[in-house]
C-alpha cells in the first residue's frame, strides 16, 4: 500500500470538495482523512487530505501529474504532495544551551517523532558530547563575521549531503543569511524564546522581565529573510510573578520552549501545516 | 436565501464526503462550510455541513426528505438537520446563584448570543430582580419533596408554551426528574462546578479543596439521567494554591463556570455539537 | 474593631520583617496576614501587611504618623496604609462596547466585588440603558478633539464630586490625557485587548490576525502618560487557529477582558498591588 | 558561608513571625528569604525561611537544638531543617517508559535539577541503555507476585547504600508496599497520568478517553499507603478533542507527566514543599 497526503489551497469555489475527492475516488484513492478550511476573508480554500492506494501499480509521481493536470490551471489551485511513508531527515542546529538538544533527541529515541537526525550542526563544540550520548553524527562549524559566508556553505553542503528535509534551529544563535533561507524556503522551523510579537530580537527573557509581565511565552515559526517575522506555527506560555527573576524566566521558558518546538516539528513532518501568506493553516 | 446545517454521523466507508456533498449540490445548495470527522475506532465518519439555498421555491422539509430517502437507510445514517435562520429559545434554569445569569443575559443584551430567551424558572423568588432588569418573564415554581412531580408538570408546560429549544441549568440547584430529562434529550445543557469525572455531586469546591487540588475547573454537558455523567461539551481550569480558601476556590469557579457554560451554549446553538455515545464531537 | 492594611518597600536590610512586626506589636496590633518579597536584583524589600486593633482608642491617622516618623527617613522606607474596612468607590469610563460594562455591574450586584460603583461616565449616550438597568448615574460627557480639555475638566469635577477612589476604564475609547492622569497617579486601570507589549495601540485583534498568532491575550494595567506602556497588573490568554476570523477573535476576546479587568480591580481594592517603578508586586 | 532552609507549622498565634524571625536574628543570621502562610479554617500558621550563617564557629545542629528547645513545647511547633548546600541525591524508578527518565537526566545534565542521580532502579531491563548514555548505575531488579517482598527489600538496601534522600517513581509500574512507603515518609514522588482525583488506578488515558473529556491531565503527588491519595504537589493540564484517539491522549500526556514531575521534584528539593494532613503548602 502507498499513502500521500496532499495539502491544497486555491480560491474558494462551489463543489470544490466534491470535485477533489471525486478525482481521488476515480483513481480508486480511500481518503483515510479529510480536513478542510474556508478562510471567508480571502475566499481561500485549504484542504488537507491522506490518501491510501492499494493497487499495486499506484505510481506517486504518475498521480501527481494527473492531479496537476487537472486542478493547477482550472483551479488556481496550489498543491502540495508528500508520500506519507517517507521519514523526514532532520538537522538540528544548536549552539551552547543544550535543553531542546536533549529533548529532541530523547523523544526520538522515545519513538515519540518518527524521523530520522543523521546531523546535528554547531556553531560551538560545547554540545558534541550530547550528540555522542545519542551516537549521532555532530558536525562543528565555526561561524564567524569575516566567515560566515563560507560556514553557511559548508553547512549547505553538508545538509544536502544527509538528504535533509527539515533544519532547526533548536537555540541556535546565529542568524541565517536570507540567501541561506531562500535556499529551504518552510524548510527551517525556529524556536523563538517569546510569545511573538512581543520581544523580538535577543535576550526576550530580560525585555519580559523589564516589562513587568505576567506571562511569558515561546514561539516556534517558519524562518524567512525578516527577523522572527516568519509565521507562525504554535505558541505557548506560562505564568510569572514578582517572585521570578530573570533566570526564573530563563528557566521556566526552557520547559516552553522544548514544548513548542517539539508540537511544531510533530505538525510539519506529519504535513499538517500550510503556509499562506505569512500565516499557517494547522490542521488537526 | 435559506441556511440550513446537517449533522451527520453513520459508518464510515469509501467515498461518503463525496456522495453526500454531491447530493447537495445537484440540490443547488452553496456548502458553505464543510468539517468531517472520522473516528477510527468506532469505525465512524461524523460531518457538520452549513449550506446555502438560493432557489425561491427551496422547501426545507422536501429537502430533509429526500436526503432522508436517500441515505438514512442505505448507509445507516442518522441526521439532524437545522434552519440555521431559526432563533434558538432558551429557558433560564436558576436558583440563588446569580453569576451565571448575569453573565448569560449580559451577553444576550451585548448581542453576543443570537438567541431569544423568553422565560427564567426558578425553585427560588430571590432572582425575581435580575430578570426584571433584563425585562425577562420569571416563573417561581418551588419544589419540595413532596411537590416535585407537579413542579415538573409545571415546567414543562410552560416551557411548552413558550415554544422553548433549549433549556439552561444555571446552577438550578434540584435535580431533575429522568422523566423530565427523557422529555429534552440533548435539549438540558447543565454547568457542574466541578473537573468532571472529579468532584460528582454535591459541594465540589469543598471536595477540591479537602483533596488539596492546585487546579479545580467547571464542566457543561447534557443532562441524561445519570447525575453528573452526560456528554461533556466544555471545561476550564483556573489554578489554586494553598492560599486560597474555600470561599477563593468558589469565587475563582464562577468565573470559569460562567466562560464554560456560555461556549456551551454557543456551540450548542450554533449546531456545532453532536452527541455520539456518551460522547460529544464539537465541531470547529 | 480597625484594620488596616499597610504596603512597604524599602532598601532591604537585615532585620525588617522582625522591626516592622515587632513596632505593630507594640503597637498592640494583631498581625492577620504578612506577605514579603525581596528583590534581590534591586535589593529592595516589599511587604504587604493586614493588621487588626481591638482597642477602642486606636486612631488610624496617629498610627500613621508613628509608623512615619519610625520608618520613613531612617529605612528611606515608601508605604501606602489603607483603611481596610472602606468600601472603595469606583467611577466606571465606558464608550460603545459593553460587556466589560456589564460584567462589572453584574458581579458588583452579585456581591463578587465589594465596590461602591456611584458614577459611570461616558462619551457615547449608548450605554445609558445598562446603567439604568443597575440603577447607577450615567454622565454622558462628549469628547471632541476641540473639547477635549473642558470634556476633561467635567469628568475631574464629577470624580471629585463623587469622592471616587478609582477609574476603570471598562473599554474607554478615548486617549486620557497627561493632565488627567497625573492627577489620579496608579488611580486608573485600564483594559488593553492584547498580550502586551504585542500589539500597542489601535485594532489589536486586527494586527493579531495579521500576524497570524496563535494565542491572543488581554492586559490590565495601570495608565501612565505613555499609551499602553503602563505597569501591568493582570494577563491572560486564549487559544486561536486559522478557523478563527477576526470577529472570533473579537468575541473570545470579550471574556478574556472582562476576566482580566475583574482581576485586577480586585487586586487593587483589595490593596494587594504594589506599583514599583513600571512594575507590579501581586501579593496573595 | 552556611544556609539552612526551615519548614515550620504550629497553631497560629500573635507575633509568632516577629518571635521567630527575632530568634534568627539573635543567633546572627541573616534572613535571606521568608514566606508565611496562615490557614484561617485549620488556625495553622506556616512559615518556610532562608538563613545565611556567616560566623565560622557556626554549627548546624547546635542551631536545630536550640531552635527546638525554645519552639517545639512551647509553640507546639513542627518543623524540618534542611541544610541548603546539601545536594540532594535521587534514587529513579522506572519500568518501560522512558520519557520521564530522557527527561529527568537531560535537565540534569544541563544543569538544570541541582541533583545527584546515582542510581536507577527498574523491574525491567529495557532502560538500562538510557542509564548508560548518561553514565548512571542500573539496577535491575524484576518482581513478581511472589518475590515482591524480596525486591524491595533489596531495593531499599540498594537505597540505603546509596545515601538517597528522594525516591522519583518516574512512571515505575509497580505498586508499593505500605511497608516501603513507611521506611520513606514524604520522600517518594510519583507522577500519575491524570488529572487526580479523576481517573484514579490504572489506564487512565483510556478512562478520559471513554469519559470524553475535553481535558486531561497529570499529577505529581508524594506516595502514602492509599493509592493515588497522596498530597498533590503539582498538577497541570492540557486540552483534547474528539480528533485525539486514546494514542494522541497518550502522547499528549507524555509531555504534562515530564513538566510536572520535574516542577514536583524542583519544589522538593528546594525545600519549598510543606506537607500538612494530606494536603501539601507550596512556598513560592
Amino acid at each position: 500500500m502507498q499513502k500521500i497526503t496532499l495539502l491544497i489551497n486555491c480560491p474558494d469555489r462551489k463543489g470544490i470538495v466534491t470535485t477533489i475527492t471525486q478525482f481521488i475516488l476515480e483513481k480508486q484513492g480511500n481518503i483515510v482523512y479529510l480536513d478542510q478550511h474556508v478562510d471567508r476573508q480571502e475566499s481561500t480554500f485549504f484542504m488537507r487530505i491522506e490518501t491510501e492506494f492499494d493497487q499495486p501499480e499506484f505510481s506517486i509521481s504518475s498521480f501527481e501529474k494527473k492531479f496537476a493536470e487537472r486542478f493547477e490551471t482550472d483551479y488556481q489551485l496550489t498543491y502540495q504532495l508528500f508520500d506519507a511513508l517517507h521519514k523526514p531527515r532532520l538537522a538540528l542546529f544548536v549552539s551552547k544551551y543544550d535543553h531542546c538538544l536533549y529533548d529532541l533527541l530523547g523523544r526520538n529515541a522515545s519513538g515519540e517523532l518518527q524521523v530520522e537526525i543523521p546531523l546535528i550542526i554547531s556553531n560551538h563544540p560545547d554540545l558534541e558530547i550530547v550528540a555522542k550520548r545519542f551516537d549521532i553524527p555532530f558536525k562543528y562549524i565555526p561561524v564567524t563575521k569575516g566567515t560566515k559566508a563560507e560556514a553557511e556553505a559548508e553547512q549547505i553542503k553538508t545538509i544536502k549531503e544527509h538528504n535533509i528535509d527539515l533544519i532547526i534551529l533548536a537555540r541556535y544563535m546565529q542568524i541565517i543569511s536570507d540567501d541561506f533561507v531562500s535556499k529551504f524556503k518552510h524548510q527551517i522551523i525556529n524556536i523563538h524564546h517569546s510569545f511573538l510579537p512581543a520581544f523580538i530580537g535577543a535576550k526576550p527573557y530580560h525585555a519580559a522581565f523589564e516589562r513587568g509581565v505576567k506571562i511569558i511565552g515561546a514561539t516556534s515559526h517558519y524562518v524567512t529573510a525578516d527577523l522572527d517575522e516568519g509565521p507562525i506555527i504554535e505558541q505557548e506560555i506560562v505564568r510569572v510573578s514578582h517572585v521570578h527573576s530573570v533566570q526564573d524566566f530563563i528557566l521556566k521558558g526552557r520547559d516552553l520552549e522544548k514544548v513548542v518546538l517539539a508540537r511544531a516539528i510533530k505538525a510539519h513532518i506529519e504535513h499538517k501545516v500550510l503556509v499562506f501568506g505569512n500565516k499557517t493553516v494547522i490542521f488537526s
